[in-house]
């Protein structure tokens, strides 16, 4: 604690994502003194998809490709990206405390944008082959297995949408799920659709405990609930729907954001249209509850949050 | 009406600008059969803005490059942009009927994202010289007054930098205000650009309520809010700057979208979350009741929107 220094901005924003970047783009426009501190990668979550093709007017492109020059476009206004995990917080007073291992940072505002994980089952491969034939987003990846073979773990609602979606590409999709026969934890016009549909098969009292291959994956080893007895499937693609958490576990128990609130049920940021949590807290992105999580839908919120806390700033300061 | 075809589509999306695109980028990525309809130019109002800055990633650029990356960004998906008006809708069944002079669609579902209109303030002369010296465009317009006097009406974000275009042709730019001394609406760079801008004059305590002139226009008569004086003020051309309406005349009074229906106090279409207005009707970009009318938000809008067609029409479909 000793060598930590104090540092003042007019805004900080927690996460580097493509919310966070956007958030950045905006405030540093807007002449604010803007930080950005992230954990992990500048690009966020992006940057472990290689190929994007839904971000608005950039076509075909790789997530590190496109994170860049999102992250040039926020450095051009002058604002300030740096490699700092957050310790903690303390959003009770105007001046807003965010706590790194080196500096104390004192904002006039802060912008929460720190995304979310994918929810690790943590067995052998899970993480090796991440981008390499295991995706978390039938939306981003699907139609890169045209033709091919695809196991999906998990079967509620979105599992089993998705499946439905990536049969639009897949030659065979193969659902695995823990559940006995039949039996399926999605909505019940999503289990009738999968049913009907010739391309999805559902392997009921299964589970995976590996992905297999070289440099791609080459398939998984699925587990028999019932005997134990394990069997290679061989496939190029596995989707984990097994669902994301939000990445707000620096924000737990922190002074000024107690337990609760500005929540959801499952955890995500509950903000109204402006994007804020409580005066001079904003959130952005993924982290937020939202309809539909992508980098087209966190830029929005990025820029919106942004232009929240510097009206926020300009009132406060008369 | 005898010349009329039939045409059946998954997705009518209606508007071109960033969310019609967007959400056209999305749709046939979905691989649902999509068209675009568009009354004016593809890429909407954007098109009309010189200089774009901030929409992430894509760091200095203008409107009209932008928006045509956009537009072959769709048209890569297999989606169809067409240059038609819509004259009238009928939303009340599940098919969806949208009309143009050649042609009657009929849809599983459409997105409106018809956009905005400038606001037309009503005093005497402004109706009667635009197009001979009043205008709402300056990337349209500014080079015909070229070495002129020019007054510019607003002073937000759209008003200062367009004024500050207008210099690179126009001798002088007076920016009416009604606002008091040095209190201007426009974000901090164009504020701060402004002020050091030599050839512009900012007016405050000021509103227009005339522009005079014979065939053409030859000045503006300006009124002082505190004493109420009036004076004539001398130029060719008159640029407002003053904000936009929902383009929303191709709804009104429609079937199955009675007046009142999911709209806001002002006539902004309110939605929800998903874009949703109506069972198979959706909204997206300026158009909607929303916080920050950006590209960056639109996108958003556009790929919320179509992710909920395809959704609506996964269920119909069973």
């Amino acid at each position: 604690m000793a060598n930590q220094t104090e540092e003042y901005f007019d805004l900080v924003i927690i996460g580097a994502g493509p919310a966070g970047l956007t958030a950045g783009i905006y405030g540093g426009r807007a002449l604010l003194k803007t930080v950005i501190l992230e954990k992990g990668s500048i690009g966020g979550r992006v940057t472990s998809t290689n190929e994007i093709v839904n971000y608005p007017s950039a076509g075909e492109t790789t997530g590190p490709a496109l994170m860049e020059k999102m992250e040039e476009h926020a450095r051009k206004f002058g604002v300030e990206i740096r490699n700092q995990g957050v310790r903690s917080v303390d959003f009770s007073g105007t001046d807003k405390i965010v706590t790194t291992r080196k500096v104390i940072y004192h904002a006039k505002a802060v912008i929460i944008a720190t995304g979310t994980r994918p929810k690790v089952v943590g067995f052998p491969g899970e993480t090796e082959f991440t981008g390499r034939g295991v995706s978390y987003c039938a939306t981003c990846d699907a139609e890169f297995y045209a033709g091919q073979e695809v196991v999906v773990i998990g079967c509620g609602d979105q599992a089993v949408e998705e499946s439905q979606f990536i049969t639009k590409f897949a030659d065979h999709v193969t659902i695995v799920s823990r559940r006995k026969d039949g039996d399926m934890s999605c909505n019940a016009i999503a289990k009738e659709r999968c049913m009907k549909n010739p391309k999805i098969t559902v392997r009921f009292n299964s589970q995976i405990v590996e992905v297999y291959g070289e440099e791609e994956v080459e398939g998984v080893v699925l587990e028999d609930t019932r005997t134990g007895e394990k069997e290679k499937v061989p496939c190029q693609g596995v989707f984990f729907f097994t669902g994301s958490d939000p990445e707000t576990e620096i924000l737990e128990g922190q002074v000024g954001f107690e337990e609760g609130i500005g929540k959801d049920e499952k955890g995500w940021l509950h903000t109204g249209d402006n994007m804020q949590l409580a005066p001079g807290v904003f959130a952005a992105g993924d982290v937020r509850s939202k309809y539909l999580r992508q980098i087209a839908t966190a830029v929005g919120d990025g820029a919106a949050a942004a232009t929240a806390a510097e009206r926020y700033i300009s009132e406060l300061e008369g």
